[in-house]
């Protein structure tokens, strides 16, 4: 082959209010693009029956946890009903240098980590519902929840959407098939960057006129 | 409709050496998407006879062109075998803030000038030949010409090559259809990109919870 083929992987940094179609969207990208995996979170968090270490979490002590922490081994963490939850930098370094891409369905507070840490390599994205009627809709038609809890849930997506200015790119979920698509085009044009094309400088020297 | 739809445009910066197939692929671009147009300069050259001002070019006389030249009205501006050429900053401001997406086939040197005034709505790619004997035969084929005179254009498409990475992204001419394919697809990409969606503060408000 005559092209330069190297590339760095993207990490695809998705964050939206629960109720924007986020997680739809990333089952669809991982479907439709099979160079495009879903960043794997270490936890403390107890193993259910049906989880598999290395395919839903991987699973460490708090002791495992703090030791990683301390090393400086997360490129995100945060602790939720007590239990944490990190990115691992080793492994998240080993698939974009291997051309590999990951996706992140992170909420702003991650992205804010991620981007501190790996500016040049994220690219994010904020997945809006398309009005606020269809945010409302989708809150509630999660089951019979009281009153109390739908205000709760919106009241965290409103926090959630103050964020949106935060990304890269913004996609109004409107229909779910076109915001697939529009996110696969944002990642296919995101591997073009040159700062991805990580064979370049040695490709050029090959159709340069002294070579 | 409900999802917001102001847009502002994108400033498309095509550079390559000739022979790499930028201006097919312009020629292209502009049949496939109605919302692309060619910035159209201004210059001090004669109009020839085909030629119409307002399409080709806006022809000028040197006096104006200097004028203008004087009150900061080139966003790039440069002087070619004694003619001037230059891109008027206020048909550009005019197109984007519309909406309207123009591209800029120009070399490195107007496109530093380009960056340096519009950073923000510039989206820059370099046009790469898939390989040294496809960009020779490319360059020998436009006629029977000297060696010399092909050896002085292998030496500027050389010269403009060293600024490949001035750009975002990078484009390799492999194919005709699948490099339209690749800078359509960036284009997309683009404006999708939040600092575009010039209507989203709006659109938040509307969407959220307190609204």
């Amino acid at each position: 082959m005559s092209v330069s083929n190297k590339k760095k992987g993207v990490m695809l940094v998705l964050s939206s209010p629960s109720g924007a179609g986020k997680s739809s969207i990333c089952k669809s990208l991982m479907n439709l693009d099979k160079n495009l995996s879903l960043s794997i979170s270490t936890t403390t968090r107890k193993k259910r029956p049906n989880e598999k270490s290395g395919e839903d979490y991987f699973f460490v002590s708090i002791e495992e946890f703090k030791t990683m922490l301390n090393k400086n081994h997360f490129l995100e963490h945060a602790n939720v009903f007590d239990n944490y939850y990190g990115t691992d930098k080793f492994l998240v370094e080993k698939k974009i240098n291997n051309g590999e891409d990951l996706i992140f369905d992170i909420d702003w507070q991650g992205a804010q980590q991620l981007r501190e840490k790996m500016r040049e390599d994220i690219v994010s994205i904020f997945i809006l519902p398309p009005n606020k009627k269809e945010l409302e809709r989708r809150l509630n038609s999660r089951g019979q929840d009281s009153n109390e809890v739908v205000k709760k849930r919106m009241d965290g997506a409103s926090a959630e959407i103050t964020h949106w200015a935060e990304y890269d790119y913004v996609v109004i979920n409107e229909d779910l098939n076109k915001s697939v698509e529009a996110v696969l085009g944002i990642l296919k044009a995101e591997r073009m960057k040159r700062i991805r094309q990580v064979g370049l400088v040695e490709f050029v020297r090959t159709i340069s006129h002294d070579s």
